[in-house]
């Protein structure tokens, strides 16, 4: 059995692992937070560190086994064919040639794509989605991002811009993205979104016991501070998270309608809220999507968790060099 | 040189004619309005005569041409497996078996498929759409249809619900759908939906020579009307189908940024608005969208007119054929 190594460039952690090519197992996988204050280059260091700790741990553990590359899932916008990241500005990467340099550092064939498109390619292949035709993944963290999967490959669309289901609009005249464009669903369900959302009813006056989990600091407010309060049965926790689920289903249910895949699966840390979530976020989707659409397809959460990532770097990896 | 039949089932006409599976001409091609008063039966009836009426003619302008067999696009929802449409309450069809009614009368081979897949798929084929790889087709009229064709073969996703881009909701909150949601596209954008905005601001005291246009009538206004009134510079018309920009464009982009595709091909009666329309159009998709989504993307006006059904059917029968 072949290995290939898996990297996962996140905003909160970096993590890397051997992935066996079948997608039976991973070794030594690790994680260490995402450390940009020390410049550009840490990053790439950080990365090669951890990578040769991997593949120590491999050759201990299973003895003789041979890695046949590197798939690296980073932050975008970044280009498939040529490897380089065009701009990221959290990790200070301006025209990153980012598989270059891993690729001579380890002395391995490299691979790059998006880190969403990783995720839900690593979700499709051993994860949640494993049985799914038409898969389409929503990673919700500090950012929406997103990807499909059409026949167990990545569709990348003309620039691979594909799969930014963080923007599509559900408001056309709603809240200013990020992005420059006005009613983002990431402008309303993005972990920072959630937050926002609920300091701005603590601030109108509603009452939560979100106050005294981060001791009277409003702006210590998180999404995880959000899914705890209503864990516990905080009722503007529970609420922020039922309108989150009022976005989230509306932005899915246009994907129902335009591509009818057969399985949706949600990842990062919005999945924590569980069935506080799933629940209200099927429902929203039931209404607003055609029937055979709804009647076809399941809403689920990753099952991979911190590992989608290096998995899914891996399986991309072995489909760009069998594209090639 | 073989030939296929095409069929194409619209709300306002229905029209036949043969097509050479090269796709390099029509022959025989005809239409006649669709007039659901006589019965469900009575269009199956229209369509056979039409068929035969498209067979003579290319017996007699190709002696010896063979015909392959006859693809049917037509209003759904219906089952591309089956060839059944489930439901379409203006030609009063509930579960017809269409696919097999027309290959008996005809003693064809049959394929049946979405109006709007099939017209995209034209376009995709001979029309405007043919260097482009990823495809995404609106086609607009009593609502709003679409179609996604991906290296030359259309996306069905999991139960043929796919491309329904019509119902994408623009504004969460906003106008209510025929299809039971709220702010989809159809809403705002469809030709009985520009109609009614233009009598809206009429009503409500807005000066307008679309009055004059219709006698004084305001429910004789239709967006053929509107169209018409914008071409001869009446500033409220002009402002409706500016405004149409606006929602199409806000629909477009959500698109773009989720599909990334080298095309957008608009079809349909807005088509006659012509730069009205599309220049605020790539201009809306310009200033929502990721940049190197719009870089990638031309949005055109179909090329085929009232033959891209006709044409995307026949060819949609040969795929089928050669994917079973």
């Amino acid at each position: 059995m072949n290995w290939v190594l898996g990297i996962d460039i996140g905003g909160t952690n970096l993590v890397v692992g051997a992935v066996a090519i079948d997608g039976s197992r991973v070794v030594g996988n690790h994680s260490r937070p995402t450390d940009a204050s020390r410049g550009p280059d840490a990053i790439v260091d950080d990365l090669v560190a951890m990578a040769s700790h991997a593949r120590d741990q491999l050759a201990r553990e299973v003895p003789g086994a041979a890695l046949e590359g590197v798939g690296i899932g980073a932050p975008g916008p970044l280009d498939t064919k040529t490897g380089i990241i065009a701009l990221t500005p959290n990790l200070g990467w301006v025209n990153m040639p980012l598989r270059a340099r891993l690729g001579e550092r380890l002395d391995l064939p490299a691979a790059l794509d998006n880190d969403a498109n990783c995720a839900v390619l690593g979700e499709a292949w051993v994860g949640a989605a494993r049985e799914a035709r038409y898969v389409l993944g929503v990673t919700i963290g500090t950012g929406i991002g997103g990807g499909i999967v059409l026949d167990r490959r990545l569709h990348h669309g003309a620039s691979d811009c594909a799969g930014e289901i963080g923007h599509i609009t559900i408001d056309m005249d709603g809240r200013r993205c990020g992005c420059g464009n006005y009613g983002c669903l990431e402008a309303y369900a993005s972990g920072p979104a959630i937050a926002m959302r609920a300091r701005e009813q603590i601030r109108s006056g509603a009452e939560s016991r979100l106050a005294d989990l981060v001791g009277g600091d409003l702006e210590a407010v998180t999404a995880q501070t959000v899914y705890e309060a209503a864990s516990i049965g905080d009722d503007l926790a529970r609420d922020v998270v039922r309108a989150t689920a009022q976005y989230l289903g509306t932005g899915i249910a246009n994907l129902l309608n335009v591509f009818n895949p057969d399985l949706v699966v949600v990842m990062g840390g919005v999945t924590q809220a569980g069935d506080g979530l799933f629940e209200p976020l099927r429902r929203v989707v039931a209404q607003r999507a055609f029937k055979p659409a709804v009647d076809a397809c399941r809403i689920v959460p990753g099952t991979l968790s911190g590992l989608a990532g290096v998995y899914g770097a891996a399986r991309m990896f072995l489909d760009q060099r069998d594209a090639a």
